[in-house]
């Protein structure tokens, strides 16, 4: 049986070292400071950015949200922006997406501010990943590879198969994994909805990340004995034994998989507390690098 | 035998089109103009100037170089180029790499405006590639691009294997390929110098891109039978039978492989005209969108 990678635990550590730094930040009078900005009520953003602003002040992180009615302008919503870009007290900016339909998503994060970008979303940053320059790499890419680094899962060498290609995991993931570097130097494929004959590609990883966003799509016979399994799926799906009427599964089915691999992500517990802790971690960069303490 | 895929008419069927743009551009008044900055007498750098340049004259792009010396100080070629990002008259702005070691390179290449940025490397553009957002596109990635599709190459759920990372082409091609788009779609796979059975993954390639830079290292026998071949590279071999002492081969054994391969790219002769051509293009679109013509 797969040993269970836990997200949880490795978050905790990783927010430990943080809370340190914090400290250290607020002894030379900066107060690290993360602005999340939120348009509309929809219960899953409202859900996410409460988690991320809990994270932070139990870091001493200051954190304030911005709530903004659906009907916002893009010209209203693009002015915040900028004000937050032009506040010396507010070093990470944070968009929660997705936006409603009438606003530009793109036009958003392109008006943040790259030193702020603790998203890892604007051009420049996702540029200069590219490159191997020092960024805000994106938070679950980011997560994913300090999990495995903290899980003592070489990657170097390794064929890393990546199903899904979005912008906020699959592609900058293979990016990362790809360079010349501590941590990543693996054999990149990536993987999603155009592939042909998907099962011939996953039975090669040594390492399989699913993140295409459907549910139980990567079961036990489209894994490699002795693989490595990170599940970067949350759907939900119907459960009428539960309370909500419904539970929260990844894109990798559980059972049948956790026989095959060497290692696994649970969902939840895995992935998701370290795209937090990676925000945070951002969020301290930014104050680090802005305030130049 | 595999068929050869003939950059050079392939180039001079896309210059063609080009041309009627330039005139048409012309008759609005704006002339498209591309500078290319030449830091120092590096013999290799000066051949591709001038390649550049005369191709640019050919389309009735008007194309101008800046010598400057090799110990120019960085202070001094960021306020050339900062110039020339004022300049409504330049629209394309080339800087030759490699740059002296005692210049940053990104640092440079950072300072060119995006929107002028003809080679596409600055990370803004890099960043707008991997979100399918319109912007340059790197002249080497986009010249294959063009290649496969003129062929009739279809890339769409092909597997493509690059075998090489670079910032300049494996990377970027990568990020193309992969897009949900006319022309990619591709399930692609990232090779390099820390991947382990390197003939495992080029023999399951549909499509094999060899932009590694050493000679010769793709043979025959590391191709699946009936794939297409694209060799991007450009290395130097001691030749005692040529006058000049050396030959320009690719990365792939031209022999072997032409073999194997269903189609295949000579070299020189095939990626290398496509570079310079899609330079013209970015030069042309450039013009077109500054001039908002």
């Amino acid at each position: 049986m797969a040993a269970i990678i836990d997200g949880r635990q490795i978050a905790e550590e990783i927010k430990l070292d943080l809370k340190k730094d914090v400290e250290q930040l607020r002894n030379l009078n900066c107060v690290p400071n993360l602005v999340v900005v939120l348009v509309g009520k929809d219960p899953a953003s409202q859900i996410y950015v409460r988690m991320k602003t809990k994270a932070a002040l139990a870091l001493r992180i200051s954190s304030e949200t911005i709530d903004l009615p659906t009907d916002v302008t893009q010209e209203q919503l693009l002015k915040t922006i900028d004000s937050l870009n032009k506040d010396n007290n507010v070093h990470g900016i944070l968009v929660q997406l997705p936006l409603p339909a009438h606003i530009d998503e793109k036009a958003v994060i392109n008006s943040i501010a790259p030193a702020k970008d603790v998203d890892g979303f604007h051009p420049v940053n996702r540029g200069k990943l590219q490159t191997g320059e020092d960024t805000f790499l994106p938070c679950t890419p980011l997560g994913i590879q300090q999990m495995l680094a903290r899980s003592e899962i070489d990657t170097n060498g390794k064929h890393v198969v990546i199903v899904g290609r979005s912008n906020i995991v699959g592609l900058p993931l293979a990016t990362m994994l790809v360079q010349k570097q501590a941590g990543a130097n693996a054999t990149v494929t990536v993987c999603h909805t155009g592939t042909v004959g998907l099962d011939n590609h996953t039975k090669n990883a040594d390492i399989l990340i699913a993140a295409a966003g459907r549910a139980g799509m990567i079961a036990g016979p489209m894994i490699k004995e002795g693989a490595v399994v990170i599940d970067v799926g949350v759907n939900r799906v119907d459960d009428p034994s539960s309370d909500k009427g419904y539970r929260i599964v990844g894109d990798v089915e559980f059972e049948s998989a956790s026989i095959v691999a060497s290692a696994i992500t649970p969902v939840p517990g895995g992935v998701g507390p370290m795209t937090i802790a990676m925000l945070m971690f951002n969020t301290v960069k930014a104050a680090r690098q802005l305030s130049q303490a």
